[in-house]
């Protein structure tokens, strides 16, 4: 069953507006979750969508936040985010360091509470058509891994993007949480009842765990053990600890339930290519490079090298044509949100 | 055999000075190198230094370069290192980074025309003590990986580089390739003669490389697949690109031999701690965050969690105190050099 993005993202602003989101916030919000469907992100979309009208419902998301400037400089400032919906907040916090960007050249932008964003590409891609370069990063609204060594639930799985315009050759966007996968990943196999691999998730005794539905019991690997520890911790300070938003044992672990605010952070720096290259040029060298990745000498049995974004550009090239693939248990979850909220469901 | 760092670092900078450096900047470079032995970092220290000798001996390298900015703003700045040792291009650069942030809150400089750093940690600890973050990274001046799925040498390990500040914990200094090992790793265990783990490295054919003398056969794995190829390409694109820096094509592999100048790229990021927070508090926040870490529940048969860097500062308090520790290869290497350059070794 494949569904029109349009028609996606309409159910998905009716469902905002039915918990008192304003009506241009709720689009805002729709076209940004169902970009993550569309560029193939499936389990950040609206596979997503009941949480956070539940978190809205219950009250643990303020469906007409007042975002406001903390501290603001010409290359910097801090967003509060006012609990909003974390879409909202980041994509205001990145049209924030791209206006700032083209004027000063570079700008280091925080958020502090904001709330999940969903995907991060979906932001990075934000910044296309700006001719700036960007870098996000983004502290889970829950904690999924360990430190290190440890056996404790005390940092998200906590991803980073980059976004790099090109030419002909389209730009660059890369998306990657902290951990082996992200815990997306995870949950779908749990709902599609299947086993995931060993590599992903260990128990709290170190053993591999590989039942998704056991998921809860255990924690998430970080990607090259202590490397990905290390890129969590980054994200959780720069993109926590600097911004005033939760880290550590102030934001809620899998196991926890809580309507209470998770105080989210985000960190985007954004820079002005012109301030250090003429930008056709500049676009025109990261066509090249693009064109040396892919025109590489491949492993036997490689079919292609891609670069990041890539196949995203391409799942979207698709789906605008032919619809959103949705499986029948998210959408059945959908059916039954609308009539829970009393609107019409994706399907019209 | 353990050798004082200042014994170290004064051996270094005759080594320096004996091949036309200026005796300023010959101290300066011999202080950044010995620092990565300080630090742990043994394979980017001295173990380098007849690398970096060589270049200058055979004309790659620029002894007397004359460091000059291309691009200049507030925020921003792109400066070409006319080719000087990798070392003293990157201290300017953070040098002129945190100046920079110090006055308008954010500053994000390049360089080109630069060459290999050694440890990147190094650079981040320039600026503790300025009340500022920072990110770094490094293009590798010589290609050792390929992009994912492929078979040629077309990526370096390219690094990157974290600093945080904290208080009565201690700064957070991350340092990490975008390979699953640092390449040191791999001449280390060729110079002592053991294998290599598999995982670290493959042959053109896909098949595990572990026999590192065969090294040069081979490809560097990228650090979980597919994301330390992203997060090589984007250093590639970030330090390389965008400062008119070699990347690609451009960057030879480590299975050529070129006195070319390499025309490496970096790029740092620093940020002003005070345009986000009162600087003491958020010292106290970070080292609230480090203590969470630490005091986690460990997994069975962890001694300790650690967070990144305070092994590598604990390791340059011993040295600080009882000498660096020196094989036997590496001091007749460092011995030799004397001998050539007609000065005193490193034993006086």
């Amino acid at each position: 069953m494949k569904l029109a993005p349009e028609a996606l993202a309409g159910f998905a602003a009716r469902a905002f507006a039915a918990v008192g989101v304003t009506p241009e916030a709720a689009h805002e919000i729709a076209q940004l979750v169902v970009d993550a469907d569309l560029h193939g992100a499936d389990t950040h979309g609206v596979f997503r969508l009941r949480q956070y009208i539940d978190g809205i419902r219950e009250g643990a998301v303020n469906p007409r936040p007042q975002i406001h400037l903390v501290h603001e400089s010409p290359a910097s400032a801090l967003l509060d985010g006012d609990n909003g919906v974390g879409h909202y907040v980041m994509a205001q916090a990145m049209r924030t360091a791209i206006a700032k960007a083209k004027a000063a050249n570079v700008c280091w932008v925080g958020t502090r509470h904001s709330n999940h964003v969903g995907a991060l590409g979906t932001f990075a891609r934000l910044a296309l058509g700006h001719d700036v370069v960007a870098i996000c990063m983004s502290v889970s609204s829950v904690n999924l891994m360990a430190p290190w060594g440890g056996a404790e639930l005390l940092l998200g799985t906590n991803p980073f993007a980059f976004v790099v315009p090109g030419g002909d050759e389209g730009p660059v966007v890369f998306d990657m949480s902290s951990s082996v996968v992200a815990y997306g990943l995870v949950r779908g196999a749990a709902q599609r009842g299947e086993a995931i691999p060993e590599g992903w998730m260990i128990d709290k005794q170190g053993r591999p765990l590989t039942d998704p539905k056991k998921a809860l019991e255990g924690l998430v690997l970080p990607l090259g053990g202590a490397k990905g520890y290390g890129i969590a911790l980054m994200v959780a300070l720069l993109g926590g600890v600097l911004n005033g938003a939760a880290v550590g044992r102030d934001v809620p672990s899998i196991t926890e339930q809580s309507n209470d605010p998770v105080n989210a952070g985000q960190t985007i720096v954004v820079a002005n290519i012109a301030a250090f290259d003429e930008v056709t040029a500049f676009k025109a060298r990261v066509d090249e490079l693009v064109r040396t990745m892919r025109g590489a000498q491949r492993l036997p049995g490689v079919d292609a090298i891609r670069v990041p974004g890539e196949r995203s550009f391409a799942i979207a090239r698709e789906r605008r044509a032919s619809g959103v693939p949705m499986r029948q248990a998210v959408l059945q979850s959908l059916d039954q949100l609308a009539r829970e909220l009393g609107i019409a469901g994706p399907g019209g």
